[in-house]
């Protein structure tokens, strides 16, 4: 697939951060920033974007707020062409703390939000974009809504200035046919804006669903190194950039990344497939309590996690 | 998805076996067998059907040759509603060591075979057939042969008496759009025959596939669980049960036995996604320059790995 509208952004060290509360050595974060310089991909999201009133360093590393200071000791001296993103949650960042574009080394802000946060979401967006950064909103956790709500936020979006909105398969639950039918949607609903897709790996399906949403319009791709990210992780990077045929990709820094940073680390991380989270995506369920029974001492009995977890989502 | 036609083939200890040359205990067969008639699975591929003649016991496990003794042994006392399956490579067993079905707990073969040989293959199928066996072929490769060749592979089949044929993606080199036009062909050329699809979990996406081989209206679908299976492994089961709605399927006896059994063993033997099997994937070639690189007692640099395979493919 070689379309020359698409725009591949990598979220190791946003997404990832989920896993280890952003505790990311410097040298590490300038390493994954110059394999991907080198790979051609064409936006870092180099982490949150989020106020010291609410999260403290003590427990959080730099990536969780995304400082000027934090962000320069990384990439102050190099010529950057790759553009950096951070992600803004609604209600971790007060619109005081996002400098001008012109006092940031960020490009992009993109704002995630649940359905029913949208208007503070295309609020904060338009206050990004009034500082001079390009935005985006992430839909998130889109599998738990009803059509109708879903329908309204899309209306308000539509509205908006910010120009591309994000699929976002939070739980890792869809199959092709939902990313489908859902992009579909996104694009009748959204005309003259740009889509992306941001999915998860619960049910080896980050890449496919990606590779999905390419072939329905999509052109703002989401992938971590070695699908590095919480619970099941992502879209792996190298698959993703093997699979797009644009000539400026390159996939061999991304090998050469993952054998010296990424395979140690995931000896003593885990992320990817396992059981807990495979049953948290086929139920379509927060991945918070296949976490909690991965960081178990001893793996609890998965046929009653599954057992219990299906009856939590039978209340009537 | 629910479409009653669907048939799930588990070819766990089959495929999974040339990991260890089938070295599995009979208690742990027999445990795959009863998971895998509690889950409702249509058939479970045991292992190959191979001559003595070939093949030593003393280098290969009970499930490289299949014998009525050795299959006895596991099925003989229960109470069989799940059909049996064993694989015949071409050239690895004389037609004189297959007995009369009447003579055997095997219920179907299905016989393997590259392009070129598929008379062979035809012939064998067919003599199968006559002993009283279900049977079906599994063109392997064909991500690697001409389409001109494929096509008058199909020719044949579509004169032959073998009422199922199998896409397989040997080397998990292909997307869904392969996938796709592959079965659009196949379905074409073989009127009135059922597909089936084999695919590999090189690019994580032997479930992907799987699913847009049933999209495509392909009903004979192998998984192995926890996608055991030599090098990246296959579509795994859980997830596929998963994916059909169809009531006879139960993913839970499944969960059970990938605590008891697959979770262990997957911490000494390694199959699924690794970077050696990935890159065979992306390069379309046979995964064992991976599975070589992956049983090493040092990785090799992956760099290198895939410059030196990427050469290996240009050769003019």
């Amino acid at each position: 697939m070689f379309r020359p509208q698409i725009k591949v952004l990598d979220c190791t060290v946003r997404d990832g951060g989920l896993i280890n509360q952003w505790q990311f050595s410097d040298d590490f974060v300038r390493k994954v920033f110059i394999a991907l310089t080198l790979a051609g991909v064409d936006y870092m999201e180099i982490g949150y974007k989020s106020s010291e009133k609410y999260f403290s360093r003590s427990e959080n590393g730099s990536w969780k707020f995304c400082s000027e200071d934090d962000l320069k000791r990384i990439v102050g001296d190099m010529d950057n062409k790759m553009k950096l993103s951070a992600m803004a949650d609604i209600g971790r960042i007060d619109y005081g703390d996002i400098p001008k574009k012109s006092d940031s080394v960020l490009d992009m802000i993109r704002v995630a939000c649940y359905v029913k946060e949208v208007d503070k979401a295309i609020s904060l967006a338009h206050h990004c974009m009034e500082k001079g950064y390009e935005a985006t909103i992430n839909l998130m956790a889109v599998s738990k809504v009803i059509e109708k709500d879903l329908d309204d936020a899309l209306e308000d979006l539509s509205k908006s200035d910010v120009p591309v909105i994000y699929l976002v398969d939070s739980f890792g639950a869809m199959y092709s046919e939902q990313i489908n039918f859902l992009a579909k949607k996104y694009f009748a609903a959204l005309p003259g804006k740009g889509l992306g897709i941001h999915a998860h790996n619960n049910q080896q399906l980050a890449f496919a669903n990606t590779i999905e949403g390419i072939v329905a319009g999509i052109n703002h791709l989401d992938a971590t190194i070695y699908g590095m990210g919480r619970g099941a992780g992502n879209c792996p990077l190298e698959l993703l950039l093997s699979f797009l045929k644009n000539p400026k990709f390159d996939i061999r820094p991304v090998i050469e990344i993952i054998q010296e940073i990424f395979i140690p680390m995931k000896a003593k991380v885990e992320w990817g497939y396992h059981i807990p989270y495979m049953i948290t995506g086929i139920l379509n369920e927060h991945p918070r309590s296949g976490m909690k029974a991965m960081s178990a001492e001893k793996l609890p009995d998965l046929r009653q996690f599954y057992e219990s977890l299906r009856d939590d989502t039978q209340l009537d």
